[in-house]
């Protein structure tokens, strides 16, 4: 069996690493050429988890992704879906078909406000139960230290989930399959806003108190918003929705807490952008999911107070003013 | 109006910090006679929160608890569980007649495994409806600091819930009220056995991955269990539950979650509590609750994981093998 991965972080590398614990071939695309040379003389990822040996009996880094997704049976896409239009452009369509797709990004494709998948989907015309998602709470960087951790496979194909889900599960991970691939989806994309949310707060002072009743209710408006959006019978509090939302909302190493937490101290968006090197992920996801809400009309405190102070140049202290009052 | 607050320890000087913001006077016990001549004296509680001021004009400590009850509307508990019985135990149960109730302590009687409501309401024959609970995740700590709060309180009496909740609100603390009472609870004994297997686990080496694993199957399990034992209709993610729930697995500070981590680091549990010089909540609420549900049989992997460690003296590797099967 081969397996193609494109993306070049620490997501992709983590993945990487649990797929070398079974005996398949693993094909490896990065946009980066210095960082492939140093991969394929050193067997290490020069700048993310850069511990991870990468063995070249098991993987092959290719810059072409052309040939990357040759002969393959699984794609996976880790590239932040803020960029991944651009990185998979140039690709015929038809190479994709018969493969199985799986997104390990769970984001929103900011151009047309659709999932990663339904976007992928739709533009490469692959049935949406060809597709599968990653979900789950997972820091690639407890992995690369072997800690255990589970993921969640998410498709509307059960069995393209459950067969990923075979081939993801080994010593330090373990995987579970469910059907919910949007739940999932947005429930991540979701995750992020709530992290800037809480990194924002902190800046502002509050404490642990304010985060557990913020976290809390951001669970029963993620819930709202995607029983909304995608009815079905969840377990929203199983690892997939909930655990996902608190390995993020409460590490002190996530982006988008980190982004949330500047703007909290009073910087713009462009000096923590700068600052930081790099825009969060929560920061596209609050606009998109701003405006998929405007017809769907859920209420969403937590994601118009994030953007309000983010889009609309409100004063911090006032939007925080009027958050407090909504939260219960 | 008239409150009465029983017992000298942090929890007890914050709720005292919140009504001094209000136009009542507070009666307050407390055992430790030094600490009341401090505070007669210095304005401050010696041992506790003593950044504090108590004011004279609001509040006047009270050695003898038969006169501290004299002539007061609310009496509020703020004493562990475990002492409860002892501390209260010369009162003439004529005392509390036409008093309301409320339970800052949420925990079980250790001698009988009944609430603490419960008990009071049999032993002092005082109706259900006149007692409330102080419910929602809240550090006394960050009450000092004034730092936005939010309270539930629950009671059968639903005016009870309301009364109540209206004296406690004020600047830095938002009050709701459900008549949940046995739900939160139940919830609020569950909440430190899991910080305790939380922080038993982190002493195994298991990361923030693990941990968020583990408490969105808290938060199943803990559904799972008080539906069994109280079934009603409850929004299990709001911050009553789920919130208490956070602040405490989540916190570094957490006098379970420390308890927890040395017994993962290997110490016994008479070490562990000589070290610490206290016996963490979790410890004796492990077993009331694993004793409820030899009757319930509600399936609670973390309970029997923690009881397991604690009280059967099983190998710490095993058990926690056991438990990372069950999780998912």
């Amino acid at each position: 069996m081969n397996v193609t991965i494109i993306g070049g972080g620490s997501w992709a590398t983590a993945l990487i690493k649990i797929l070398s614990e079974k005996n398949i071939k693993i094909k490896w695309w990065l946009r980066d050429l210095e960082a492939i040379n140093h991969i394929k003389k050193h067997h290490h990822n020069p700048q993310y988890l850069s511990s991870v040996e990468l063995h070249p009996s098991k993987i092959k880094p290719y810059h072409n992704l052309k040939e990357a997704l040759k002969n393959t049976d699984w794609v996976i896409l880790a590239i932040p879906a803020a960029f991944i239009e651009s990185a998979i452009s140039e690709v015929n369509p038809e190479l994709f078909v018969g493969k199985k797709i799986v997104s390990g990004v769970k984001g929103i494709v900011p151009s047309c406000n659709m999932l990663v998948t339904d976007w992928f989907s739709k533009k490469y015309n692959v049935a949406k139960d060809q597709i599968a998602a990653i979900a789950g709470p997972c820091h690639a960087e407890e992995i690369a230290l072997e800690k255990q951790s589970y993921l969640t496979i998410a498709s509307e194909g059960i069995l393209t989930a459950k067969e990923f889900a075979a081939l993801l599960s080994c010593r330090f991970v373990k995987t579970a399959y469910i059907n919910d691939i949007d739940g999932v989806e947005y429930a991540a994309v979701m995750k992020n806003i709530v992290a800037m949310a809480c990194g924002i707060t902190h800046g502002l002072g509050a404490g642990d108190n304010f985060q557990a009743v913020m976290v809390s209710n951001a669970m029963l408006e993620i819930e709202r918003f995607v029983n909304k959006i995608s009815p079905s019978e969840r377990e929203i509090n199983s690892s997939a929705y909930l655990g996902d939302l608190l390995v993020t909302a409460y590490s002190q190493f996530s982006r988008n807490r980190t982004f949330g937490n500047m703007i909290g101290r009073g910087y713009s968006v462009k000096t923590a952008q700068m600052e930081l090197n790099m825009i969060a992920e929560g920061y596209y996801a609050t606009k998109s999911i701003h405006e998929i809400n405007k017809n769907l009309e859920v209420k969403m405190p937590i994601l118009e107070f994030v953007y309000g102070v983010l889009y609309k140049n409100q004063s911090l202290l006032k939007a925080f003013e009027v958050l407090k009052e909504q939260l219960v």
